[in-house]
């Protein structure tokens, strides 16, 4: 079981804390915005005197809610295609557990969201990464060229989109070649869209549940807690119109009882209750850090960042050698105005040995002042760096 | 991946609900007791603005003051021998999956948890089961009987104290003798006790936390779920001295990020202010209870149910050759005073093939009337179910 890369710094924060100092956290995706007010509502209306389990695929009423809402956009899903899990960790685990047997192969993009290797490694699954690049802004190679990857134990393709750590939005056409491929040769095509919601500059989402003659190989993972920023909720989704898989996800459920009980009330009036406006005030916010953060970027002497089309994350090229390092370096030697900054080497994003060595991830979670301040912070380590001879 | 055996009967209940049918539910572990009032209290003064994750071990003041009250007894635990789980659940997958190498085998006393087969698949672990008897209350085997037992890819022995499906307390002694064969043969020792409070008739719970020279073997597995009738919550606990496993233990956890928050805030109100006289009234409902229950099954012709000890489980050998086929004929078939009962089998708990097949699990969960109607049903399911020629 590989340890999770960006915990690896852990120690160098806190030291630096408890001399202190003060940490900017640009390493997690733990966003400050306040949860969404409907989940509170929901929590605190819950009056129930015994906290039972709720169903292994979660309460009825909520999934019936999440499979209506989802059918906005013409899914036509029924309440059995929704298992609830306990964050899209649980349901990415799940996924890997049901759709594999050991040994079988995923072609995914990298860089990629660096837990994935703990889930792949639970299931005995291999990831086969195809590397994306900074200077096309992440994007998914041709179809043509991705063929040539699948090979006989392949099962599957994966994505994160928007995507985690890269923040890269993916065109409906590169979604319609991957579904190409997985029809062709009969692969799953696994999308963590758990960050759908953050989507910036008037693009939309295309989920890949709404792909034509994708109905025995879509797998979809939601993440409630990511939605409405209830983190600690623990509430996700694994959507699946392919009964069989579902069937199989249904017993690895069972075998741990059910999602937490409360927190899928506080969920489900999150979905009801929780407007358009919420969510436009969010991006809105996102945008601004966004922007704030990315321009400081690449005003910065030999830093590159392409501007990210979701999510809250950012990969930039830094004027580094060694990213792992320098994030190091940032936490034991550099101090600005009494801060440092935490960020994630990419290197831990990219399964191919030596990439990323000049990347690291941030995620805009803090707010614009924080921002301005972790970027000034920046600049200064970086000369610094750099200058040490 | 194994499905749940007690769930092979859900749609037979169903269908008998649908069509107007009172259903006892002694198969399942869902208690009807209120949940601690001090669990409700810690999620009403919950105060943070954003559910954020905790720490993957579960937030730092609950593990502190886990450690502190286990210390009571004794065992000079620190906050770092307690990692909080998603249900005690998550903390037997990660025990399965930290503790052992695909092939690697447990003994296990059967019958046992079924769940427990579905762990183990995930972990690629393999169950080797010694049976113990009905006539002699589900005893564990003399530890010379037991190390014969012991072969080269043995790495663990695993109970459940008290006992699931059974309702057996292990005495001391058992304990000690199980201790002995994990120090000569180098095997953790895996329990289970998240049932350590419903204990009854005056005995006394002994963890494997209070034996001897154990440090590096012993791994308990705790519920707070089921300690304070809160079972939706999602809440358990891994606890073991032995650092290098917690450390692999942690990069589990660190996977999948968090335990539910808001669970753990209400967890640990439960934990700090819940008097010793909750738990004295739930143990005084459930004696009286299973009192009602075995008495009545044991004033049945041909019936017979040792008085468990502890938890809230017991096994009843009836006069019959299959509990599979007879648990499912009272849900289609039999009616009395327009109720039914559903029982799990308990081949189910059995990886012994044949085993168990005179035998079901009842759980003690209903109120005493609910109780004595359940029983007077099953008087007439069994009369009628041998009468049918």
């Amino acid at each position: 079981m590989p340890a999770s890369p960006i915990r690896r710094l852990v120690p160098y924060a806190e030291a630096a804390k408890s001399s202190g100092t003060v940490v900017y956290h640009l390493n997690i995706g733990q966003p400050d915005i306040a949860t969404a007010p409907a989940f509170w509502d929901g929590i605190a209306g819950y009056r129930e005197k015994v906290l039972s389990y709720s169903h292994s695929a979660g309460l009825a009423s909520y999934r019936q809610a999440y499979a209506q809402q989802l059918n906005q956009k013409g899914y036509g899903l029924s309440a059995d295609d929704v298992l609830i899990s306990t964050g899209g960790s649980e349901a990415l685990v799940m996924a890997m557990m049901a759709c594999f047997d050991p040994g079988d192969e995923i072609l995914i993009p990298e860089p990629f969201y660096a837990n994935y290797n703990g889930f792949a490694a639970m299931g005995g699954v291999v990831l086969r990464p195809f590397t994306t690049l900074i200077e096309e802004n992440f994007a998914l190679p041709a179809v043509e060229d991705l063929a040539g990857a699948v090979g006989p134990r392949t099962r599957a393709i994966m994505i994160c989109n928007p995507n985690n750590p890269t923040g890269t939005l993916y065109t409906r056409q590169e979604l319609a070649g991957l579904a190409a491929l997985a029809k062709a040769h009969d692969l799953f095509l696994i999308a963590d869209e758990v960050y759908r919601e953050f989507v910036y500059d008037g693009l939309e989402h295309d989920s890949i549940l709404s792909l034509e003659g994708m109905e025995e190989h879509a797998v979809v993972v939601e993440s409630t807690s990511k939605m409405y920023s209830a983190c600690g909720a623990r509430i996700g989704a694994l959507i699946t119109r392919n009964r069989e898989l579902m069937g199989t996800v249904l017993k690895y459920a069972q075998a741990r009882l059910s999602p937490p009980t409360l927190d899928q009330a506080g969920a489900l009036s999150a979905l009801l209750h929780t407007g358009r406006d919420y969510f436009d005030g969010v991006r809105s916010e996102y945008v601004a850090r966004r922007n704030t953060m990315v321009q400081a970027l690449n005003a910065l002497p030999g830093v590159q960042c392409p501007l990210p089309g979701g999510a809250f994350y950012a990969v930039a090229r830094l004027p580094i050698d060694d990213s792992d390092a320098f994030c190091q370096w940032m936490l034991e030697h550099h101090r600005h105005e009494g801060a440092t900054v935490m960020m994630a080497p990419a290197t831990g994003f990219y399964a191919t040995p030596g990439l990323g060595k000049q990347e690291v991830r941030l995620a805009y979670v803090l707010d614009q002042e924080s921002l301005v301040r972790a970027m000034d912070c920046l600049a200064t380590g970086l000369e610094a760096y750099n200058a040490r001879g």
